[in-house]
């Protein structure tokens, strides 16, 4: 096991009926801010149930942050902190929202041009206002940790940036919250639970055997629960799993320790960046093939993986990896995410614009050996066509 | 899964030479009073390397904390600390110290009787000194937790304590500092973390099932690497193992949204402050006989723990659960740990006292679902001598 420094104060609330905690655990004094994303948050009565919570707080509100939050529209969510003096920040949304309102955090008390912030990945940052969420979406896991991603319109880049002054203080979960999801997002949100797992998790053997189990019990879980979250909407305790899984994908816990991939989401950042697909619909092309790129330098955990999460015990080692990508890119089918660019709309032209702001954006040494390369990252985008 | 608050600030710093990080972790104008055990921390060097870590700060020392940590003792820190004015305390060594620093940095503040402190569980508990660890003893998980368990000697009462404001601002976990205990705690370690697990693991399903995998993964873990760990002084990856899976065993983390049992602590809480036995002693003899006796109540999760945890496919359920006790016993004994009363040369004149303790500590009602009684406990020590 390698070294490691784990530390995750985010206290989360989980469970039926926990919006109304809100009243003990945001200050009555706080002058808030609630970020939101569109008129779903509204119609679901989410945002209603919040400002009930919140009482006789003074509370404003910014709507609007897209999916793929753009450092455009959260520099007008800065400009309102600023104007009205707010000093607490809650997020009611997915990990969009919650990554926005990380930004808006860092960004509210930041000295100089605040782009400066994504390109130093956060290390820039010093001060940032408390910030909390209401997760309605589970996904990204931006709910118990200290990163985000973040969209500049402008030049078509998808940065992400993390500091431990981004640690939301605390984060409501009420899987009731997320009955009233489009099947589409669900089925992103665990592909993207699926995928932060795999990224730290298929790499090489590192003798974190806990760390091992840990993410394999999450992939179950998922493999498990996945398909019934989607179909049934109001299915509480797959939606409870699914979303303390995804929750638990990213706060750090799993990646204690060990060597961390990160190839799959860099190539689909740019993806998505580029051609405007759901980050999970990035994650679900690219990964399989990914996989089977890398499987000589991921043989030990990819045999590992067929054998534990997968449950294939017939063939050699070859034929069990084959076997265990082929089922993780029917897995994602399944819940409904298309795997291949084709199903998209998009062919071979691509290649040449991804690769490009790969390397724009020094994407050029990927994985957990850093062997990567944007010629690797063409052979991947070509196996996904 | 049930409703449930998860909240963990406690900074882990794991991994070789990690002590010297103590410089960045521990203010300059700290008043550090540090609490250890007795003559190991001296002479394996642990205490040296703290010191130095610590350079020029203002530090002062309490010695002899003892196992199963002392009110009579810790008063006695809790005056230096007042005399001194100490403002910042450090633990260095393993459960014992720890729960006996947390108890000083509550008490040390603490307006009125301090053994009101134990009384109430900690609930009167409103403020508390800073407090940190240097582990040398993976075990109890009380350099990740907010609780811990102190004994009157006047009155024999062993009683547990927990506060939000008792978690460790950091806690540093280097394997390599627990080269130089004797097999035997190390063997008590790996059963108290084995135990820890069970308590909140072996109840009944609660359709948690990521809570099932990492508890799971805990046990098969410590099943794995426990002997290695005992055996091999320096084995580095058998002990960090051994060291993180005993954090992970009592951090919160797999007790969110389940059922939790503890009556076997409860149990043998009483045997230990009655007749001095080690902690892990008491669990190993107690666990076995309390699996046997709930085995009704239990059936479901033990039939999972025997085919999950030990592998057991063959037979019925009853045969299943009669084997995972079983070998549930021999991991224990395997590991160094005898689990019969008679072997620490006790026999059923104890019975009579230890149920006369639990009901003096009002404990009549124990276990996940309150049937846990005083009939029940004779049952189990009867099957236990």
């Amino acid at each position: 096991m390698n070294n490691f420094n784990f530390y995750n104060p985010t206290r989360i609330c989980f469970g039926k009926d926990t919006i109304s905690q809100l009243d003990q655990l945001v200050p009555k004094d706080a002058k808030i801010l609630v970020l939101y994303g569109g008129a779903s948050a509204e119609k679901n009565g989410t945002l209603n149930e919040v400002r009930q919570a919140l009482g006789a707080r003074d509370v404003s509100y910014f709507s609007g942050i897209e999916p793929n939050p753009s450092f455009e529209t959260l520099s007008k969510a800065v400009s309102q902190v600023k104007a009205e003096q707010r000093n607490f920040l809650l997020a009611v949304g997915g990990g969009s929202v919650i990554d926005g309102t990380k930004f808006v955090a860092a960004a509210a008390l930041y000295p100089g041009d605040t782009w400066e912030i994504m390109l130093t990945g956060g290390r820039s940052i010093t001060q940032a206002l408390p910030l909390a969420s209401v997760l309605t979406l589970p996904a990204t896991g931006s709910e118990m940790n200290r990163g985000g991603v973040i969209t500049q319109r402008a030049t078509q880049s998808k940065l992400s940036f993390k500091s431990d002054l981004l640690y939301p203080q605390f984060s409501i979960l009420d899987p009731t919250k997320t009955y009233s999801l489009p099947a589409k997002q669900v089925a992103n949100g665990v592909v993207d639970a699926f995928v932060h797992v795999v990224e730290q998790y298929l790499t090489y053997p590192a003798q974190a055997p806990v760390q091992d189990r840990f993410a394999e019990g999450l992939l179950l879980t998922l493999i498990e629960q996945g398909e019934t979250a989607v179909t049934q909407t109001d299915n509480y305790e797959a939606r409870a799993n699914l979303m303390w899984t995804a929750t638990l994908a990213l706060n750090g816990l799993i990646g204690c320790g060990v060597p961390q991939d990160w190839s799959t989401h860099m190539l689909g950042h740019e993806l998505t960046a580029l051609y405007g697909l759901d980050h999970a619909q990035t994650l679900a092309i690219i990964l399989p093939s990914m996989l089977a790129e890398m499987r000589q330098a991921k043989h030990g955990k990819l045999v590992q993986y067929a054998e534990r999460v997968w449950q294939i015990t017939q063939g050699n080692d070859e034929q069990k990896i084959q076997q265990a990508i082929a089922n993780t890119r029917a897995f994602f089918e399944r819940v409904g995410v298309k795997t291949y660019l084709k199903d998209y709309q998009l062919g071979s032209e691509i290649i040449e614009p991804v690769i490009a702001q790969l390397q724009a954006h020094k994407m050029t040494a990927l994985g957990e050996q850093r062997n990567v390369t944007p010629e690797v990252c063409e052979r991947v985008l070509r196996a996904s066509l």
